[in-house]
């Protein structure tokens, strides 16, 4: 079963992850099936270990990490594909992929120039 | 003239400014006579007071200024006021308002939700 790892900065401000919570409950109410967990790089829990832990848990075999992030620097460079190789050696057969940054795709920028243009006034 | 300050975080790494540069270009290209410039709050150029400097020459007399930013952290809750105090007093009689931060716009969230949905396969 594929499951979707929804992976963010963290931040020390509990209130932080609201948004990114929210964004999980929207895609399992829409794939209620379907394991989805976020996870965090620092600060905020869980890490991507303890949340692909949950999903195969769940029955994940394949995990697709979603990094949400908009600019593409360091962060997705060059700690996901070391995350990604973590949790390979964390569970064994599991197939993990990455998907393309939230900022790259054009539906999502797309929606943000909406939200801006809405601002007119 | 309202004119649209888009606010990122900035970075080091020169191409993590690219997804917000195209999202101006997006809005710039539905609403031409609109003044929209980037700005970031480290590392990349321009700063906020420069951003608004070229709204203003360009006629602006009203900045909303849109966070770019997914989690309301202390960017968005300390740093702004600030922020948009120190255009008010660079730019005499200007009317600046800050926008709700696009992690807290749901149809944000839903267009992030459906990307990830179809990363189902």
């Amino acid at each position: 079963m594929r499951a979707i790892l929804l992976l963010a900065h963290g931040s020390r401000d509990p209130a932080w992850k609201a948004p990114f919570e929210r964004l999980r409950d929207k895609i399992v109410a829409r794939a209620p099936a379907m394991p989805v967990e976020n996870a965090y790089l620092e600060h905020t829990a869980p890490d991507v270990i303890e949340a692909s832990r949950r999903l195969v848990t769940r029955g994940a075999t394949a995990i697709e990490i979603v990094p949400l992030f908009l600019g593409p620097g360091g962060h997705v460079r060059s700690d996901l594909p070391r995350l990604a190789d973590a949790i390979r050696s964390a569970h064994g057969s599991i197939e993990v992929t990455i998907a393309t940054p939230i900022g790259e795709a054009d539906s999502v920028i797309e929606a943000i120039a909406d939200y801006c243009l809405e601002r007119r006034g």
